[in-house]
């Protein structure tokens, strides 16, 4: 190693060392923009997983669901029963967009869901939202990519935490996330015939 | 109805069509072997998650905690605390392995923990059983691997689920499981100098 390549390698031992040194003093808390999404299971589950944890510490959250509310879920039926006063929870979807199967109308509920969320967002009694599967609605255009992500950018209050929810999350919603997490399926037994089973995937 | 809503109406129903004829061959109930794995979030949280679901759908359920104990998590104080009756909760690790910095003192929690998920297990009132982070613990030899597959496939009750969560699952344990979902890490704010929030990560 000659002089500078010496020199350089110190001065960046320097640096790595100051960095290590900031980066145990970093305690910023600030509302994040967190993204599950994969072919795998636990995307919507740990969002709910989430909502636990923030009724448990006092946080007042809301739920939009975006495609799923056809259903009557565990979910559902667990927050509208027990935690109506700590957790909002709106249902915008009718089902899977192919049980609709008309375009206009998934348009129209996926429409008045993200005003739902933007009201929720904005709400400032409120520190995390839940917008499950709205992905789904984003990935066939029934919201503008670009609104969601120019309105997560600019609008949402600093300390309020947002997850959004759903396979195939567009590329300008991962760009402007804080947290990405894909859940990947490495083994799935539907397909040796197990249907779908209560408590674990609704 | 227009040209777009037309082909959307026609691919609906195919994909409608063909999605139905698949459903009807899954009709076989069974309870699964699940596994949360991977460097991303979610593994603990959608574990909570399916807790919450099976409380709505009156299914009873235990947790035991392998590795986290040392915290006061909002997952243990809101399942503790709010329904004590549907789902067992039982801590055996004392925090991470670098906290306790004592091998014996770890080997021995994960033994006792075993022992209470292997009770649980076998309880015939329980429906689901979450062990969270036993990946850890066996990941580091505190468990034997051989001895957990084992167990799972010859003991474990027909209609009993059972999800284990945490980085580094054996390779024995995916072979054995039924459901495998990997959290891969896309994204993460800690590299900016977030520090881990109430209600996000605990």
């Amino acid at each position: 190693m000659d002089d500078t390549a010496r020199r350089h390698n110190e001065k960046m031992k320097r640096i790595k060392e100051a960095r290590d040194k900031i980066m145990e003093t970093k305690t910023e808390e600030r509302g994040l923009i967190m993204i599950h999404t994969g072919n795998g299971k636990g995307k919507s589950s740990s969002g709910f997983g989430m909502i636990m944890r923030c009724i448990a510490h006092g946080i007042p959250c809301s739920v939009v669901q975006f495609i799923k509310g056809g259903w009557q879920t565990g979910e559902k039926m667990f927050l509208r029963e027990r935690f109506p006063d700590e957790c909002r929870f709106f249902v915008s979807g009718e089902g899977f967009t192919w049980e609709t199967q008309d375009r206009d109308r998934d348009v129209a509920a996926a429409q008045n869901g993200w005003r739902i969320a933007q009201e929720q967002i904005l709400d400032p009694a409120i520190g995390f939202v839940l917008l499950d599967e709205i992905n789904i609605a984003l990935r066939y255009d029934y919201l503008d990519i670009d609104e969601v992500v120019g309105f997560l950018q600019t609008r949402k209050p600093v300390m309020t935490h947002v997850c959004l929810t759903g396979r195939n999350a567009k590329p300008e919603l991962l760009e402007a996330a804080d947290l990405v997490t894909e859940m990947t399926l490495l083994k799935h037994p539907f397909k040796d015939g197990v249907k779908a089973q209560k408590g674990i995937e609704f």
